[in-house]
């Protein structure tokens, strides 16, 4: 068993995106065989890169305010949301408040970002 | 996309344990390929089962107060808290607090609990 808190892990940033910054808390360093934890900081006003992959995203926001596309469509994001972008769907969190949007984001092993 | 407040999926009782709820939020209704994302409420002084399954568990603490038992010692929960539960590690949460302790639970497709 591994238990920390998630600020134990270093902070890396993202080379995608400007403003936005990941933890991997349970990833191949840990032996996850499955699937990969990560937490991300979207800084106010920073958006994750409009993108499209063959993996999926799971995703519960932890704080903050903001929206992600998907499937055509925005929806608003605060804390509690969950969201499911499946495979191939072209997506984009962004962050549309004061604080940042912070949220876990899981993807299969198989996944880069 | 789905997107929505972990608070609209319903919220069911576990049979195996008193006082342990969960919400699939993120499963095989959603078509869910590979993960599934759980929200469980454990209730104050309840317990999951002391168990051991071939699947791994991926936690994120939610909020509340608790302790998690695995590999043969036990670590103090607190909001932010993640935990990584390989396969077939006997393992238990408790919740040590006076308020729910909630958190996000990812298996495998594969796992049953």
């Amino acid at each position: 068993m591994i238990a920390r808190h998630y600020t134990d892990v270093k902070l890396e940033k993202t080379t995608e995106a400007e403003g936005v910054s990941l933890r991997v808390v349970i990833g191949e360093k840990e032996q996850a065989p499955n699937f990969v934890m990560r937490v991300f900081d979207v800084e106010p006003g920073a958006s994750s890169p409009r993108h499209t992959h063959d993996w999926e995203h799971e995703v519960f926001i932890l704080s903050g305010e903001g929206r992600v596309y998907g499937g055509g469509r925005e929806v608003s994001l605060s804390p509690g949301y969950t969201v499911f972008v499946p495979s191939m769907e072209e997506h984009q969190f962004t962050n549309t408040g004061d604080e940042v949007l912070r949220f876990v984001c899981l993807i299969p092993l198989s996944g880069q970002c």
